[in-house]
């Protein structure tokens, strides 16, 4: 059966009645949400269509759902940001079936009740392929408590709150490029947004943050012109996922390279002061601004990476 | 030429830094944006399709930006919330031309401007049509100072904050159906959203108020069924635009029903004491919750009204 309009509204109102009272002062059946909010409001919007971000077939429609809230939420935990409220805007071809459509809230509730994010509000419209866009709101108390990019200075550490490589392994697994564990495949469906790392890095003094969403080599270059300095990796010292040397060789590169220039991990990247939570991957030195990667034979340029910059 | 990302976010990004300062305490360029709070956030997403909700060659890029704020502006408006700010994620065909995505903007910055809201954050991405998710926050001191749609009681006056059935007329004659001014043509590609309007109707003490987004039969009839009343509307006592009366005269209906029917005025509907600010066109009964239309010859079924609601 298509998708019809009431009972998708309908379902989205259940699941915003579901949430957290405390919070959401108006929530599903009139023209907005109102929630109380907190001194600092945190916002960040984000666009998944189908046969751009995804494929539906590979990805069903509950990972849609589920990456789209990851990739957004991925975003405030960049900043160090407490999650907030989650507004969905989904688009759904004429044709599409209603069960299809109701499992994109499979996949959105349960990482937003995970992360502690009330679905606050939704739209639903026809679109000529499945579009979610998220909007989400997060919280801070004072200012000191976010972290920009463009904070990194000489002599800092550089890290990275997790494995890397696992995105674009598991997308070659899902296409058929490589093989490799189910883990890996996961990893690219159902990203988790780092906010428990984000708020401890930010706690722990990180002076620039960002979120793995382009690859290291592309977001640190992001961190590097921000703040006006250059930033050394160390290529051997990025954390793999386990699996993702494996599916590096049969596609031709190295599991450093994949950590390096695959994108959509959604780890976060940090510079700050020694003993800052994660794995240590580099340093910041005084500009121009740029990155430098070095390997076991001294420094390294990236292949693929000049066209993602 | 065909649109390409980076002139395009870097175009959102040079809007953003023009925006007011003392609010927006990170724009663009970070992973998100961070905003100074007032105690009660009032937020509504709203996504514009073309094909669907507009269609390009009929309106332009720069009406397709202005109305798809609009339409998110107005839902503030109905809360009676001082506008914010606006998160605009764009979707593009990739043959699109550069000049008319840079339109879009044409379109949403005089507006935002107009209305005191802050552009604070973007997102672009290629989509199979053009499509415009506009997320708005607007902001309000204590909750007394909103309006929701469930508070209409017995004994209210029913109160629009202005000139009805413009906006069907206006499609009418873009869509070569009718002859009629182009004043007519301008309120449905460029409507303005009432917040000055929704403001001074909180203030006044209304109990219940909606936009006009689908017209007076249907968005009546959500504020009745949510206060659990029966409002009564005088069919005769709706104020029609200029010009209204004889394109609906050459539609075959009446201005009256063209007002009560047609939608998208993005005018307010508001129940509440006497004395409201607006045009009286009805009042506020004791249940079953629904409504009723009274005309020269008594109760009145409204044709194209039934399958609407």
């Amino acid at each position: 059966m298509a998708w019809q309009e009431l009972p998708l509204i309908e379902a989205i109102a259940r699941a915003i009645a579901g949430e957290a009272p405390g919070r959401l002062v108006v929530g599903s059946g009139d023209d907005a949400a109102v929630v109380r909010a907190r001194p600092y409001a945190v916002t960040s919007i984000d666009a998944m269509v189908d046969g751009v971000h995804f494929r539906l077939g590979q990805a069903s429609p509950a990972d849609a759902g589920h990456r789209a809230l990851a990739g957004a939420l991925s975003d405030l935990a960049a900043m160090g940001a407490d999650a907030g409220e989650a507004y969905v805007a989904l688009g759904l071809p004429p044709a599409f079936p209603q069960d299809d459509a109701l499992a994109v809230l499979d996949g959105i509730l349960p990482l937003a009740r995970e992360t502690g994010t009330a679905l606050a509000g939704g739209d639903v419209t026809r679109a000529p392929a499945m579009t979610i866009a998220v909007t989400v709101v997060g919280w801070a108390d004072t200012e000191d408590d976010l972290v920009r990019r463009d904070g990194a200075a000489d002599g800092d550490v550089v890290v990275v709150s997790g494995p890397l490589g696992a995105s674009a392994a598991g997308l070659a697994i899902l296409e058929g490029r490589a093989e490799g564990p189910r883990a890996l495949v996961d990893a690219h469906l159902r990203p988790r947004p780092r906010l428990a790392e984000g708020r401890a890095l930010a706690r722990a003094g990180a002076h620039a943050m960002i979120d793995l969403s382009d690859g290291v080599a592309t977001d640190a270059l992001h961190v590097a012109r921000r703040s006006g300095v250059r930033i050394e990796i160390d290529l051997e010292a990025l954390p793999l996922a386990p699996g993702v040397e494996d599916v590096a060789r049969q596609l031709g590169t190295t599991g450093a390279e994949l950590a390096a220039t695959g994108g959509e991990d959604y780890e976060l990247l940090a510079a700050g002061p020694e003993g800052l939570p994660g794995s240590v991957v580099g340093r910041v030195k005084r500009g121009p601004a740029g990155i430098a990667f070095s390997g076991p034979q001294g420094e390294t340029r990236l292949s693929g990476f000049e066209h993602r910059a």
